[in-house]
């Protein structure tokens, strides 16, 4: 059966509308945009979108179609690609994830780059740079952030997975005692992961010194299948985010070397099993501290496009008699004051995110430059700022992206329309990498702390 | 690999927690069960559940998991077994949408039910509900509601689709003049429906009476075909309720006798094409109120469902030492207050919609009563209070799933919480059946207009 092509819609058409409220314009579209994004980023992303764009590995046409598991097998073949480019063209960590912005679809890598890198940067010793990270740099090895356990979340303090040094072999065994002490939710875990940065209470010489991170071989190299004393699968299907491999892992009196406990900061000698502790305990927050950042700018650029799509259809939509109008036509819905007062603060909010986010990590990286000479002063504030603010801004990008959803009215209901996926895959930031309901009392006890400080 | 089947959760258990709570309710469930639903409907919610529980094709697990093609291939199959228990036990209408709740997926037939049928029991004339609704009622024909255009919703009175009376064969010819004319988002059409109620422009005698109702059969009845004239498919992929074939719908040209105007109220003369009026212009719009008067109980059920599971979790679910208590275990989550403030409004919210929405089923029902007997006083009533209350109760019900969900932190965003299909199903209450702020305003004028005759 043919659709009827030789059918337009009644007139105006779109694209006339769309010109005409172009033509009102009363700046420069492209010098916002620099302003916005900057020209080198702007310039970056078309050297790369036309790298990757007819490549039919990243086509986008039947995500709406697959079911899970054809989705995370095309996942991984778009992850390949995207390695081989990658190396082809060295592209630089900025390229990588600009890339990656434009395929937006995160895949069973995402979480390597994201937590596993970025945590081996921060907590590995010379040693193991060369052993862990370099080898994760060139993808030899693939890895994830295992903190979250089934029964702990929140409560890091509470996880139950041990790793206890045994001195007489130099190794730590780690195992997990109950059913709750699962790790749980592990992005990059499912299927894709051959190591595990893996958080375990260390204990050593009989004493529970809690959380500390272990480099833990998950997978075989060579086929790999989960190594022997390692249960680990696929958390199942979730409302956004399909396309992330969440995984679950269990030890069952696991053992790794001595030298896969991260050692930048804390450390366990060797012979006797001394504990040697960081000279700040919370230089572990580094990573946690990174990717709240991150978070900050990304809402915003979910909620930028969510506000594109809904203002480009509210010109386009018309309902009802257009009372003002000189023609019999209806009127444009964005002419409608009640879709205004819903859809402009979605915009305003769209510029004060993405503003927000670049404030965020230009604070970030003055505070990993000073953090480089030892200085710490820093953290609190940033600490507080960067939970405060993913609290904020995925609450603030969340309910906006659902007010342009809505403001498409049934159309916005359409896988189509872009905008349920952009709910459904940025949802989840008011859960991970800390519940906006701890984060916003953490900057609360902050703020009352500074404040009575200083009065 | 094997799942450790011998791990436990770090005690207390769940099972021990949730009895501990049970224990401590100072009212008796049972009655309040009854109070809510009634002895009669539990009764018969058991021995439907009883027939239906073990059946195969009713098999819930594979949900999550499955294409949306597999899924709608699994929906027909449930809607054939469904149609065969119906006629096997001879089910009641009450038997039957008890089922489709415990079923808890909407499927190909759906609309059939929840539209199809009820108009033809509104509008049909005494030859039609022959000709139509008792083959509608045997499933001989399925059926759909297609009023929705691509470029009309909200606006009906702006629809393009055209029906001309034309005397000298005695036929409608049913055009679609535009793409904006294409029926749109019509549940139960995509791939089921063999005929369509098809709310078109009645145009007669030169001059356009705007819209009316008509039954135009869209697919053969030998092969299911869509018949010479009609372009027809399902249109593709949506945020919930992929279980409806929501669909699309052209006319070229497309002729159907004169018995196939719903012939209740208006009507054309077959000789001159006279149009004869409806006694009053507001008689149609009884479907639409029996619509929205089920979603006002519709909601209510899913908040029920979702502040139920949430609350389970938070009796369950562990987090932080518990200062106050004896041991050195996590606390409940139940027992923060912060919790209890997000989830303590969505349980009363809960009962507050269903108990709405009971007193609003009897008011239709009143108001059905007395439309029999020619008595349209309720009418401008029961339209703006079911117009007020499914806009209200909706908002309520979303609001309060989406909080429901979030109270149980990651474990949430799972499928397996059943709350991200419950947000993605009830969703839609807030578009369909009349845009909520389309509806609030209606309901607002109403108000001031009674205000202004009272004062």
């Amino acid at each position: 059966m043919k659709f009827p092509r030789h059918l337009t819609p009644s007139g105006p058409q779109g694209s006339e509308l769309l010109a005409r409220e172009r033509q009102q314009a009363t700046f420069n579209p492209t010098d916002l945009s620099y302003f916005l994004y900057g020209k080198e980023h702007l310039e970056r992303q078309s050297r790369l979108l036309a790298l990757i764009e007819h490549d039919p590995v990243f086509d986008k046409s039947k995500r709406y179609y697959s079911s899970r598991e054809e989705r995370l097998r095309h996942a991984l073949g778009k992850e390949k690609r995207l390695v081989e480019l990658m190396m082809e063209h060295r592209w630089a960590y900025t390229d990588i994830s600009v890339a990656e912005y434009l395929i937006d679809e995160s895949g069973p890598f995402t979480l390597h780059r994201a937590m596993f890198i970025p945590t081996l940067q921060g907590q590995c010793d010379e040693q193991q740079r060369r052993k862990f990270l370099d080898r994760a740099l060139n993808y030899e090895i693939i890895g994830c952030y295992a903190q979250t356990e089934l029964g702990h979340g929140s409560n890091v303090q509470g996880i139950e997975t041990t790793a206890t040094y045994l001195p007489e072999t130099r190794e730590f065994e780690l195992h997990s005692p109950t059913l709750t002490a699962s790790k749980w939710w592990i992005g990059s875990l499912g299927i894709a992961a051959t190591h595990a940065v893996v958080v375990a209470r260390l204990i050593t010489q009989g004493r529970d010194y809690g959380p500390h991170t272990f480099v833990v071989p998950i997978r075989s190299l060579d086929d790999h299948r989960p190594l022997p004393g390692i249960t680990v699968g696929d958390v199942g299907p979730k409302f956004g985010v399909n396309t992330i491999d969440n995984g679950y892992l269990l030890f069952d009196h696991y053992r790794i070397p001595h030298d896969h406990m991260l050692a930048k900061y804390a450390r366990v000698t060797p012979e006797g099993g001394e504990y040697v502790k960081p000279p700040n305990a919370k230089l572990g927050y580094g990573t946690m501290i990174y990717v709240r950042a991150s978070i900050v700018r990304g809402v915003g650029l979910y909620l930028a496009r969510a506000a594109t799509i809904a203002t480009r259809y509210a010109a386009v939509r018309r309902q009802f008699a257009d009372e003002q109008g000189a023609g019999a036509g209806e009127m444009q819905v964005i002419n409608y004051t009640t879709l205004q007062h819903r859809l402009f603060p979605a915009i305003a909010q769209a510029y004060a995110l993405l503003i927000t986010g670049q404030w965020m990590m230009q604070m970030y990286e003055e505070f990993t430059q000073r953090l480089q000479d030892g200085n710490l002063e820093m953290l609190a504030d940033i600490h507080a700022s960067s939970s405060g603010l993913k609290s904020l801004t995925s609450n603030i990008a969340i309910a906006g992206t659902e007010t342009c959803r809505r403001a498409c009215g049934g159309h916005g209901f359409s896988a189509f329309s872009g905008l349920t996926t952009f709910y459904a895959d940025v949802l989840p930031n008011v859960t991970w990498e800390g519940d906006n309901y701890i984060l916003t009392q953490q900057t609360t006890r902050y703020l009352l702390k500074t404040f009575r400080s200083v009065v």
